[in-house]
């Protein structure tokens, strides 16, 4: 294992306290309880203030990374927002928390619009960038708001987003942590219009995710195990995308895994599109973490994008 | 110089045909004609249809690219579109364009959030993308329709921004054209508010605009040339981000480098935000191309980036 490898030490998350039951939604809907617990999933969704945005939540989301984990804000030498929920559309949301961090002028801030794919998209190309430039610290904030583009009276989505975010720190400077190994990405053809948000409302066509999810993310796991020399036995832990808890067992099922490698831990909250994955992963930076694990996202676009992680404890100097 | 590097070869381009001539609004707002024609620039500024969105744009940028340069749309593996206008915020561009373009499944798509430092910004992003993931062609599309955003009696925007588009080839595939050699980016502190758009309109304060990049833009580039060990002298071209004639001609005087290397070639058709510098290049990149390049962009954040670009010819198999 390369010396001063980039390393994911810490990840702060937001969850609003506030949730909507989804008990009654389910009746009014015509849904049983059989459906809501273990087809969907979701018994509540967080729900931020009316009045919070994307940059509200990222800020937080920091402020419980800076009680977890020592940090210079000096020493940010990149920051990124993923996000299709920007505050305003111009500048970028990173660029206004460069502003409220107070972070140095050396600093890169861009944006990244992609959805449940997107933290492992961003990640790819934070470490790329990290690789290349020469940085040794950056953090990748995720962070949607679907709840403000949400029609309450419609089934197909009313039931199943919440509102959260997640900062995620990549560095070099700390000797413990999950090291990216290898990635992979695509685009289904012909997908982009199964999850829309024109007119601001959003538009989802579940089955349609369903399938494409059902048909590439086994496929793009498989990949990656097939080019890095491994089995699926070799992996300890798989955090899939919390898009509902049918998809994830669905996916478990088709992958062949043990119910006990794949977590389905978002009941409470509800499916956090590009935060749901850091949100599962912020609890398994412990002591007791895992060595090999597979992240795999998708949603919007459709896309997908697969992640092989490796954990490295106590890295000697 | 390393064998098959990651090069751009070719770039398209699209500028609406439609003009609006700025001379009766200079008037109106009590401009001189010298000011008109030395200070800001633009004689006229590029209009989009009224309907044609960055969607539509970004489509005709590329029919243009494949009147330069033989493609074959399945050996696209990544797109990203550069914008802070997309057509909607769900799904990104990238994935709508995918589609339109019918290019291949393992294409990864994402949009960028970033303004006029936009272009610079994804040129390091793509390839170091490239490097990190092996792909072999990838496009980077760039096109902000901020005559959308534009109060037409607002003299601080509505006689600068011009609404166009670019499509710009990474590529190891062919043996001639721009590779990137270097970097560097950075965001002022406490700038975010120089450059807003919030309820649909967009702000700008240009005196802070212009000091910002005054101040900052000489220094990237003068760190970009020192850690590459080299002299302004070396540089055959500098293409500046085209923000008004005066930023450029004042960047060229705090630069201390001759007038002829330095371009003001947007008096038609105005500030094209991150299609700018695209533009620009797409005109050198013929058999006199300049061998050593400097691109920076800045704007929007605000932000900057530099980048040097060397031109290979002919490589060796």
């Amino acid at each position: 294992m390369k010396r001063h490898s980039i390393k994911i030490p810490a990840i702060g998350t937001y969850l609003p306290v506030d949730r909507q039951l989804n008990s009654k939604k389910a009746e009014k809907f015509g849904y049983d309880s059989n459906f809501l617990n273990n087809k969907l999933g979701f018994t509540s969704v967080a729900l931020k203030g009316k009045e919070e945005t994307t940059l509200d939540m990222c800020v937080k989301a920091f402020e419980n990374l800076k009680q977890k984990i020592e940090l210079n804000v000096k020493d940010i030498q990149l920051i990124t927002v993923i996000s299709q929920n920007p505050t305003v559309n111009i500048p970028h949301t990173s660029a206004m928390l460069h502003n409220i961090l107070e972070l140095d002028k050396n600093c890169m801030t861009f944006d990244i619009s992609q959805g449940c794919s997107g933290f492992c998209h961003a990640i790819q190309i934070v470490h790329s960038l990290m690789e290349s430039l020469g940085y040794n610290n950056a953090l990748i904030f995720t962070c949607d708001t679907y709840r403000d583009i949400i029609d309450e009276n419609d089934h197909n989505v009313s039931m199943i987003f919440g509102d959260g975010g997640a900062v995620t720190l990549l560095s070099r400077d700390i000797n413990q942590g999950y090291s990216l190994v290898d990635a992979t990405f695509g685009t289904a053809l012909g997908s982009y219009d199964c999850l829309i948000c024109d007119n601001g409302l959003l538009k989802m066509d579940g089955r349609r995710v369903f399938n494409y999810a059902a048909q590439e993310v086994p496929k793009s796991i498989q990949l990656i195990l097939e080019r890095n020399e491994m089995s699926k036995e070799d992996i300890n832990l798989y955090l899939l995308h919390q898009g509902s808890k049918f998809i994830v067992d669905s996916l478990t099922k088709i992958l062949g895994v043990s119910p006990h490698k794949t977590e389905f831990s978002s009941s409470k909250y509800g499916n956090t599109v590009s935060s749901s994955i850091p949100i599962l992963l912020s609890n398994h930076l412990g002591n007791h973490a895992k060595t090999n694990v597979i992240l795999s996202g998708f949603g919007v676009g459709f896309t997908w994008g697969t992640c092989l992680l490796k954990h490295i404890k106590n890295e000697e100097e």
